[in-house]
Order: structure tokens, then sequence, then C-alpha cells
């Protein structure tokens, strides 16, 4: 397999979008604790929480205290999601490293996730962009729903680039295409990036995956093989779908990351150190995690003859 | 995604790689609705049973009952598998369509799973092909363990195509190539299908891959890309691996199947009559199957605003 990308960068999504639907609210000791253990396995960004109003999401009305309480090693982005102008005024209060803005590719997805219009969404992210300039904090933008809507069904590629380019002229950083509700299958990952790379060789592109179909993992090979080298994941692959409530949620970490070590791709991260945190994740929610690694164990284990 | 192929053919084998490990008899009723269950959705291949010892295999003492009391629609081959020339007496006996003996690509693996070395497993083999072909009956050889042995590690690929070698001498008509412990990575896949399709670019050749860690499906996608049409897959993504008793087993039938028909590739098969199946064999077994599709239900599901 020619061309894929030598080293990938792994974003831990695990304490926000892994938690965020949780019915029982996670003590706020063990977010920090997890956060933690997830800085030490070598993650370089973490969207640790979600600086959104605690009445429309409780589990993470603890964002400033998480972000207040956990350690500062060099090299590491914490990078809480925020839904608007005063939740970015909040996080880059807590000293976020970077900002992560959102919106749908579907109107109807939209709406219903956060009541407003994507044209309205955008002109909430155009308040944040010079805000977050002015504090030197980049802006990654993550665009929901764009491998599919669940109201909506398909969604054009034409409708996805022309809200890429949006974001760009508003000046993001980064830009994520999430699977919010696992409906992308890898020819269409490969057909899409590979359009939107093109169009736009230099901007950082990351991609965010659910497995809630099981094409998680070939998925990410598909977002490869276009060159992208950014990931979302969460550890244990913890998160859902309100959809499929008993579907599994985001790709794991460590099953993301024990594949691309297979595949020879650089992660600079340590797969048992991940396993631990997955295992302990799974302590902590008292039940077994979708994550397959963290059951069977790496594919260079040895058993006795 | 350029090149791959338009039509794939499944094999089913719930109802033995699926379930032969399992402590627990599968009532011999049970294993023939299923059958006739599965062999409704179309399929048009089904590793049914198997023909081993009912010392060695006890789930499997029923394999003749079963083969006597499924039906027998046009077009469909009902292909178990034969440990050796007693058991493919049996097979033929009991109007088996096709015929699959196995060996492993690593002489650990197979001493210590039929207590034969990798020569004597083709010595008996050997001895399987000539009474087949005398029945008018195609033979498939299985080779396990050829990404991977859970004892010895890597296992090279020049030893796979040494092994696929001496069948094809012997007379085997294809090929199936099977990860048995779930080792195989996507590169690995592509890289050598690719060299044994360029070899040997006349034969057809199967793949068998396990979700032990979660790259299944994207060792499937791998194989496509290869050109290769024919993959193993179980119901429900049952089956296991006495190594990773916590780890999911084969593929999942009907995830594959989804995965496919979204990637545009026909398979002929009807996916709501194999989620039904999957469904059914959850309730056999009394317990929630790896299978994703089966409760996340598929990708064109619309809901409600």
């Amino acid at each position: 397999m020619m061309g894929l990308p030598q080293v990938v960068t792994m974003r831990e999504v695990g304490t926000r979008d892994g938690i965020q639907s949780l019915g029982a609210f996670v003590p706020t000791e063990q977010k920090i604790e997890m956060a933690n253990a997830l800085a030490r396995t070598g993650l370089t960004r973490i969207e640790v929480t979600s600086f959104v109003s605690p009445k429309a999401v409780p589990q993470m009305a603890d964002a400033a205290v998480v972000m207040g309480a956990i350690e500062r090693p060099p090299g590491l982005s914490w990078e809480p999601l925020v839904p608007n102008l005063v939740g970015a005024r909040r996080a880059l209060e807590a000293r976020s490293d970077r900002l992560v803005v959102v919106l749908a590719a579907s109107d109807t997805f939209n709406l219903k996730n956060i009541k407003m219009t994507v044209d309205d969404s955008l002109t909430g992210i155009a308040q944040i962009i010079p805000v977050a300039r002015e504090a030197g904090v980049p802006v990654s933008a993550g665009i929901a729903t764009s491998f599919g809507c669940p109201y909506e069904g398909d969604v054009p590629e034409v409708r996805v680039q022309e809200i890429v380019g949006r974001l760009l002229e508003l000046g993001v950083d980064e830009v994520g295409l999430a699977d919010t509700t696992g409906m992308a299958n890898p020819v269409q990952v490969e057909r899409m990036l590979g359009g939107i790379r093109s169009r736009w060789p230099e901007v950082p592109f990351g991609l965010h995956f659910h497995n809630t179909r099981g094409m998680g993992l070939a998925n990410v090979v598909a977002g490869l093989r276009t060159g992208v080298q950014i990931y979302d994941a969460s550890i244990g692959g913890i998160g859902g779908c309100p959809f499929a409530p008993k579907a599994t949620g985001n790709v794991s970490t460590e099953d993301v990351v024990h594949m691309l070590h297979e595949m020879g791709i650089e992660t600079g991260l340590d797969l048992d150190a991940l396993i631990r945190c997955a295992q302990r994740m799974s302590e902590i929610l008292g039940r077994d995690l979708p994550g397959q690694v963290m059951k069977a164990g790496p594919v260079g284990i040895r058993h006795a003859a």
C-alpha cells in the first residue's frame, strides 16, 4: 500500500464525545484522573471537555473544574469543544490550548442538535474566531454529519465542500469531518477526502469516525489513503449514538493505534498505556467497552505452544 | 476507489466456525433451522458443519443429521469441512456439494490444532482429492494462520506461497487464506494477496478474517483492492478464538454485506433477511452477538426529525 502517511496524530475525544451522552454523571475527580492518564500515554491532543450549557449537557457541567486540574506537560494541547461565544470565553479563561467549534452539514441535524440553522452556526463561529485569535489560540472546526444525516440521508459532497470553504474564509485553522452516526463507508471516505484534499492541499483535515456499523477502522484506512493524518478516537471505544442505543461509539483509540502500528505507521503513543486507560475507563463506567484490543491483546502477544 | 470487484460471493461459516468452540451443544433442530434460514437469504455457499471426530469436536457430532435435513435449492453449495479421508467419505455420503480441507501455515499451530505436521496434512489432503474428484465434488483448501501464528508470530509470505503452490499441485480448486486468530492488518493483506494473485491469476482465492482486534472489515477492503471476490463470514459475528476468550469472532456476515452494498458492490444477498438470521442466532445462543448492523440498523434507516 504505497503512499500512506508515515505518521498520524490521534485526537482523544473519550472524556468529551465518549461520555457526554451518558445518563450517570461521571465524578469530576474521575474525569480528571482519566484526562491525566491519557495525557501520559503520549497523546498530544485531547478534546477533554465541552463548555456547553450545563442545562443542555449536565455531564459537562464541570468543564472549568476539569480544565483547572489537569496537568500541563509541554507539547500537549487540551482542546475543549465550545458551542458559542460564551463557551469560548469560558474555555479561554480556563487556559485552553485550542478551541473546537462544531456545526453540522445537514440543516435538519443542526436544528435538532443545537437549535440553529447552519448559517446561524457559521455566524456564531465568525464571532468566536477573532476572540480566539486575540488570545493566540487556534480554532478547529468540526463538521458533523459530513458523511450522512440520520434525518436527511445522503449529504451531498458539494454541500460539505461549501461549508469547508466558508469555515476557511472565516479563518479556522483546521477542519474535521465527522461521521456523527456511523454512516460513512470506505469508498465514500476516499472519494470525499480525495476531492477535499486536492481542493485545499495546504489545510490540515481531520477525520472523526464512529464504529456504529463496524466500518470505523476501514474508514480510517480509507482516510489514510487520501493522506489525512489526524484522527479522532475515544478510549475503549466509548461514546454512542442516540439513534442506535445498542451500537458502539467512536472508533476506539487503542484499536486504531494498534492497527496503525501494525501497518507500520507511527503515532508516538504507548499502546500498553492506552490499553490500561481503556481498562480503567471500563472500571469507572462499570461496564464492558467496545474496544477489541483491550480484550484480545495486541497481535504481538505470543502464546506458549 | 478504482478497480474494486463489482460482485462478491460470501461464504457463510456461522454454523461451523461460529459455533464449533461453544461449550453448550446447539440442538440439531436449531442448527438445521439456522442453516435453512441462511439458505433463504440468497447465500450460495455455506460451510454448514464439519465431519470431524465427535470426540475432538462434540458440537459437530450431528454433521450427517444436519446434512440430511437441509433444503437443497438449486445454486446453493453446502460445503462442510473435512479433516481427513474418513471425514471426506462421510461428507460425500451426506451429499456435500463441495469439500473444505484445512491445514495451517505454521507447523506449531498445525501440531497443536490437529496433531500433525503441515507435511502430514498435505499427505492427508492428497488422499482426499481423488476421492472427491471421483464423486464430481470440488475441493477448497483453507490455510489457517496465513497472516500470523499465535505461537510462532510472523508467518513468512514465502511460506504461505509455498503451501499454496503445493495445494494447487495436489489439485485443489480454490484456496482460502485464513486469519485464524485475528492478526492480519490491511497493509499485510494487500501486500500478501497482491503477490499471490499476481503469481496465480487464474486461481480463485478466498479470505477468512476474524475481527479479534477490530480490523476485520478493514482487511476485507484490503482484500477487495487486490481483486479477491470470496469472503468467509459468520452470521452475527459469532465464533471466537480460544486465545482471546472475550474477543469477537469471525467478521459478521451482515456487517460485511452491509458495507459491500454501501460501497456499491453486489452480493445478491437480502440484508434484512441476514439481520433476522443474526437476531435469531442471538436468541438461540441466548446472548448478544458482536454484529453491529443488527443493533444499529443499516445506514439507509431514516429517523423522524
